[in-house]
């Protein structure tokens, strides 16, 4: 199937030293952050657009399967590789190619990590706001794939919020190009957002257009834990109801507090059911005049320790918690499987009741932590190793947020692991209409074959 | 093609009185706001999506032409009936089925007049930003079908910006339901956007759910008029790079000012080439202090008569003058063509230096206003009659937009009267993508033909 010729054709187009079949270099391309492994048969790192694009030429005259890959970050095994196929990894496609700062615009190769954006956008007082929790090694390219999320995206919109326009090469290895520099376009059908959160599997994205926006010019971040969990929730709701839009609006369970506090020793209350952490960002006074307002929601509604941090340091103290919440899991038991539900705000706290249910009812430990003001929950099953229990905890947990009018993944995406799922969420003729865009766009279905349905 | 039994079904459908065949009836749906008029035979009225469900799955066994039509107010003429077509009008599905106060949705038939959403989510202090000129008649699902702007959608964001989900009946009758009442959702493709915006040559959007946002607790209006555009265009731009970000930031040029005064009287300057119209929203604090910042900006930038707004009716007789510039220009000419393109907003200086040489070159007037913060301009053609230097006018302003990182539309649709320009902004191989997608959704064409492509 793959034989010399193939090899070095595709070695003259992007340089051998960029072309991999050696089973120890294979392996590294072989897992992502989900749980399964398959070996590729070949990793190629293109460099440019048009390396890309002769590349998938050749390999769709084959019929191979080809697996584009960022940084392999995802949740959802969207880039786990399938038998007898060519990772495409996009980790040399590194370029900022523009920052304009008058246009409040950015151009960027699909490999450019998240947080190298961030910084160089900051560097001229920009702000590009989707922070993944793996922004420091995740790619903007794999974040447009995934349509990924953050603890900031309750403020300021998703990854596809901020996508102006694509250059995709498709499954031919046609190079096209969508949206544009504009801040409005009507002008045909909206492709961009057709391959955005399309997980690789309707074409490669090599090129991202990108709105950015200026950098808020204060930040300060509010802790507060609740005995009852009703009372955090009451407090999320009231400060959303109010007209107060915090940039973050995080919540943590008693159990991912417990376990947090058990790795990191931060002080952190044991005796509550969850504890709030809340950014507020913009205008220096408008910031202050809002953090007044909300330490005054959280003791209305019966905050304990409500703390506003005084400087960067004193916040950066406070994220800790937040941040050390997956690695504290991880930690804690050999299996994690970190969940994406979403439900209507107003939904919350019934959905975390249901789940204590489901944890009590399958026996199995689940530390839900996520982001309150979009609804965007992660439940995590904890386990000492994979069983039937665990696939029918999620699948109950999937059923229960559907009921709730809310969807089985926010900003984790499908791929893998979560596809035989989707006809949980959607209708035979709504998956049969996603699959003939599959169809009309990937004729050979040679693109990440085996992810979203 | 259209005999009494077909005219029966769809009667006991809808109802005898939501069906209309007698020419006089046909008349009134025969032409939208573009410059055709071609009567359909027959319109009907339904009530539900399950109505429309129905009646498109005998209308399209006989494959006849449907024409779904809002209030025809789009002004690409996308609502334009074609030889023996069937208009389906979304008129009377006019009901705000849910508005979810503490989710911050709103649920909508697609015949809702986008007003009356803006007055009901008022009642209840929540926001809908999107504010096309039609707005007063215009239906959201027909907004939504063009991807409407509007002079707000600077600072808010334009149509599909608030869109969540949608309820669709597809050419083959199926109803489908995409996204939902959650802020994130990653779960499939993006169905929700290929319709946004698709004109009605996909599916007919029947049902809406829309995101709110708390309504803003202030606003003030600040107008500033400057005998040079790069002033004008200055003030702009400092206005944005120094991170603030106004509700509105029109402007008029020295054409469509002369030609409002004409008509409204409203003592504005005749010696200047720009007139600006600024509006801040949101806290009273920030909006005073964004308000002084902004004069200040607009003084340093050669402003002139820089004046704030002291109250609501001051404010409201400020907008009164960008209010009358399109109905000023009807009046002062029998053609008023009014074009809808986009640039990087650095670009700006340059495309309207650009329109006045293609004025002079073809010896047409050229009005130009629009959102000078999107980059998006309307310049009005005005003539005494259609004539080919009309459209040598407008081909040759959509090539120099294009050549600027522009687009040909930025909030009006293509639709059938720039669907033949589609080639100036798109390869082959994208054009072909999306008449792929359109023969997936709709293969046989029977859903709005002529539109777009």
């Amino acid at each position: 199937m793959i034989d010399k010729n193939f090899i070095n054709e595709i070695k003259k187009i992007v340089g051998r030293e960029f072309v991999h079949t050696l089973p120890e270099e294979l392996a590294c391309y072989s897992y992502d952050s989900g749980v399964e492994s398959i070996s590729p048969v070949m990793v190629v790192r293109p460099g440019t657009t048009e390396e890309v694009s002769k590349i998938v030429k050749i390999i769709s005259q084959k019929n191979i399967s080809i697996i584009p890959r960022g940084a392999g970050t995802n949740l959802c095994g969207a880039t786990v590789p399938v038998k007898d196929c060519v990772v495409i990894s996009t980790e040399r496609m590194r370029k900022i190619i523009e920052l304009d700062r008058p246009n409040l615009t950015a151009i960027v190769q699909a490999g450019v990590i998240t947080f190298s954006l961030h910084k160089e956008a900051g560097k001229f007082d920009l702000f590009y706001p989707p922070d993944p929790g793996s922004m420091k090694v995740s790619t903007i390219g794999g974040n447009v794939a995934e349509n990924a999320g953050g603890p900031h995206c309750f403020k300021y919109g998703v990854t596809k919020d901020y996508v102006l326009g694509l250059t995709v090469v498709l499954a031919n290895g046609d190079i096209i190009k969508t949206g544009g520099k504009t801040m409005k376009n009507v002008s045909g059908y909206n492709l961009t957002q057709l391959f955005v959160g399309s997980e690789g599997t309707l074409g490669i994205i090599t090129e991202i257009i990108l709105k950015l926006i200026p950098l808020p010019k204060s930040k300060r971040t509010i802790i507060s834990s609740f005995l009852k969990l009703e009372d955090a929730m009451k407090t999320v709701s009231t400060i959303v109801s109010l007209g107060i839009v915090p940039s973050t609006l995080e919540i943590m369970d008693d159990l991912t507090i417990k376990t947090v506090e058990d790795y990191k020793h931060l002080g952190l209350p044991l005796d509550v059911e969850a504890l709030l952490l809340i950014e507020v960002d913009g205008d220096e006074e408008l910031v202050a005049k809002e953090v007044r307002f909300i330490e005054e929601v959280c003791k209305k509604c019966n905050g304990k320790g409500v703390r506003a941090a005084k400087n960067n340091i004193e916040s950066e103290a406070l994220w800790e918690a937040r941040r050390s919440a997956y690695p504290s899991l991880s930690r804690a038991k050999p299996v994690v499987i970190s969940e994406d539900i979403v439900v209507p705000r107003t939904k919350l706290v019934e959905v975390m009741k249901g789940i204590k249910e489901i944890s009590k009812k399958y026996k199995i430990p689940i530390a839900t932590f996520g982001h309150a003001g979009d609804g965007n929950l992660h439940p995590n099953l904890l386990a000492d190793e994979n069983n039937e229990n665990l696939e029918n905890a999620i699948e109950e947990m999937f059923k229960l947020a559907i009921s709730l009018g809310g969807t089985i993944t926010g900003e984790h995406g499908i791929g893998k692991l979560k596809s035989r799922f989707l006809n949980l969420e959607f209708k035979q003729e709504e998956i049969n209409l996603m699959k003939q865009i599959k169809d009309t766009l990937d004729p050979n279905k040679i693109l990440n074959p085996g992810k979203i349905f």
